[in-house]
């Protein structure tokens, strides 16, 4: 073999290449943003109530607030306490105030008797001879005590997360800001999907693939491109997109071949932490960083970049935006039919996963060519066969990374 | 008890409750939308491949394309062949042409012989002896074949379909829209979270945890109010709410208080369907429908307005938007603890679960009163416990309802 057809960087190991990932990637820096706009963020201050909820003992229901141990046989009804504007009563022995779900408890009453339980005449209330103390009621702070620690550092904020923020009185909070990506598509025989592809051309499908699957995570995407196999104009290309981004994705340009111009132009502009990684899909996986900005070379293959992005950009992104549990969890299957596979590198398969007698199934989705998004369609998860085992037979257990909801459409 | 008492709205199931939900619902009409604004959408239309993929013969590495029976020792590399415009080269045997991946390949050529196993020195190559037909050679329609279905009529559009409807050259596609939500808040107690509470008074908080909830989903919320406990008031922003979205969602003011204005406004404006559930939280849900716009007027109390939201608006959405599935999968769990149950209604609590010894184990998170949202932090399920069974032991199994992904933050 001469020197043109050895590749400079050497084969290294899923794990290996994934600690070069971890090392040159950190949450961004936290800022403070408006609530209208916290949903899906990491929460990067701990929140302390500075108030009770509810911050006086209110009614739990529509109904009377009574003294509990009053033994009338009626009581007359002194007024009304609609939730809002508290009213100047006090309810003694004899008298009750009708009150509404969420109203302040009047002076003096201790218990609420819902409607259904009490029979209104002309001013005058009957209620169940024995109420207990408090019945109904919501003690003040029974939702949040003042102190209490209402959401901790590192939760993700999801609706109940964004109601409880609203409810101590916050507008805004200390986040981990969102990443933008940008994503490049490259290579001259690429058109955009609009247009017929002329002889040795295809369309650009990468770069809106993996802009969906930014967008997927609920993240800005900055498609670019297709860009030219010309050391210039991929050169300008990566140094706009590292100014304009938290992370930049490039697809296809990667390979051995004389125009893949990628790496070369990475080490000029920034380090190339690796250029191969022993992987299936996805051996031409490339890491670098250009001005502290971390770029993945993914390969040209369809499947081949969604599989690197599912295995190292999605972890990589998710570390930025604050998340610790970066990974998805795994889950042993069980083959339903025998896998090939070649020790030398860990494999991804796509695959269906089902439940069948309380275990899991796992079944391959056709043909496992890397050119084939076919073979992701319906997959809800991928199969990882490891570096170092031969074949699989039916049977036997794998593990799976689920990477769809089970519920999708 | 007397008339002003009793609710006029008999306390229906679940069961019939969504039933009715499901007659007024249906999916929202199809509509074109480009590329770049699918993603998430559910797919109106069959999606059939007009061309194969790839379109030619094409190099599945960086290589030679070489003749296989050709037995010569070294062949002349007589060119280049980019990934790109396709070169008039003619492959014979004794003959080489040099190959860079996705390459169209050469006429004449029908294997490809990687770099890593050729050696070029001064314009010739040295191949191994055996080369076999088809050897790294993507046939044309490998991975579409004219005429496939590549994505079925219902498909959720996610990262790799995306990808699919660039690579066969659709720049739009036909799909279910997603549905716009109109979420109010009412309520004279009700000051925004900037603002300090009077006495008597809360800060609105179901309307932002609302609107996350609904934004959960993809969709976008608009949020309304907080609007004042006036029939007036009341009726314009409804009148409002229903011509500007596709579903309005109101949050308190459906109890049976005086001041409980909701149903009888929706009453006047539309159709009342229900009005009571047996449910636990959630019993005041009502449902209507005005102008054909679903009006789902959640309860006040922070929990019971998510979990309705959980059991009926979100179910509700995800058909408008297209689903075929539209509820989330359910999981047999076994309690760490005893549950008090009444059997009256069907009680959804707020649990975590995890997996141990290979079973779902299900613990409450804490108090369950309806104000506590608290109770869904950290929650990754909602236990249901059917109306018509009693209190529910440790040990004994209970239906999960797997309310987040299990890998949240």
């Amino acid at each position: 073999m001469n020197a043109m057809n050895a590749s400079r960087y050497p084969v290294i190991s899923m794990q290996e290449a994934w600690e070069q990932v971890a090392v040159a990637i950190r949450p961004l820096p936290v800022v403070t943003r408006p609530l209208d706009t916290l949903l899906g963020h990491v929460l990067a201050e701990d929140l302390v109530a500075h108030e009770n909820m509810p911050p006086f003992p209110a009614s739990a229901m529509d109904g009377y607030a009574v003294v509990a141990a009053d033994r009338a046989e009626e009581r007359v009804v002194i007024g009304e306490q609609d939730a809002g504007i508290r009213q100047p009563f006090h309810v003694q022995p004899g008298t009750a105030v009708r009150i509404m779900t969420g109203a302040p408890l009047p002076d003096g009453a201790d218990a609420v008797v819902p409607f259904e339980q009490a029979m209104e005449r002309e001013g005058r209330v009957r209620v169940p001879a024995s109420v207990k103390p408090g019945a109904f009621v919501r003690p003040a702070g029974q939702d949040i005590a003042t102190g209490d620690l209402v959401l901790a550092k590192g939760t993700l904020l999801g609706a109940p997360e964004i109601g409880l923020l609203a409810t101590v009185g916050r507008t805004e909070a200390l986040v981990y800001p969102q990443p933008t990506v940008a994503v490049m598509a490259t290579g001259d025989e690429l058109v955009p999907p609009g247009q017929t592809p002329g002889p040795g051309q295809i369309r650009d499908s990468n770069s809106y693939a993996l802009a969906a699957a930014v967008q997927t995570l609920g993240y800005t995407a900055r498609r670019i491109g297709p860009v030219t196999d010309t050391e210039q104009a991929l050169r300008q290309a990566i140094q706009e997109a590292v100014a304009g981004a938290d992370m930049v994705l490039t697809s296809g340009g990667v390979s051995m071949g004389t125009r893949d111009l990628i790496k070369p132009i990475l080490e000029e502009l920034g380090t190339v932490h690796f250029g191969r990684v022993a992987i299936k899909p996805g051996k031409p996986l490339t890491f670098a960083t250009v001005q502290g900005v971390p770029v993945f070379g993914l390969p040209g293959f369809p499947v081949s970049s969604l599989v690197c992005f599912e295995n190292f950009v999605r972890p990589a992104l998710r570390r930025m935006a604050g998340y610790r549990q970066i990974r998805r969890p795994e889950q042993l299957v069980r083959m339903s039919h025998a896998v090939r596979h070649t020790p030398d590198r860990t494999e991804f398969q796509r695959a269906i996963v089902i439940q069948r007698d309380g275990e899991y199934w796992a079944e391959i989705t056709g043909n496992q060519v890397s050119g084939r998004l076919l073979s992701l369609v319906g997959a809800n998860a991928l199969l990882t066969i490891p570096a170092g085992v031969g074949d699989v037979a039916a049977g036997e257990s794998v593990n799976a990374i689920f990477i769809n909801q089970p519920e999708a459409s």
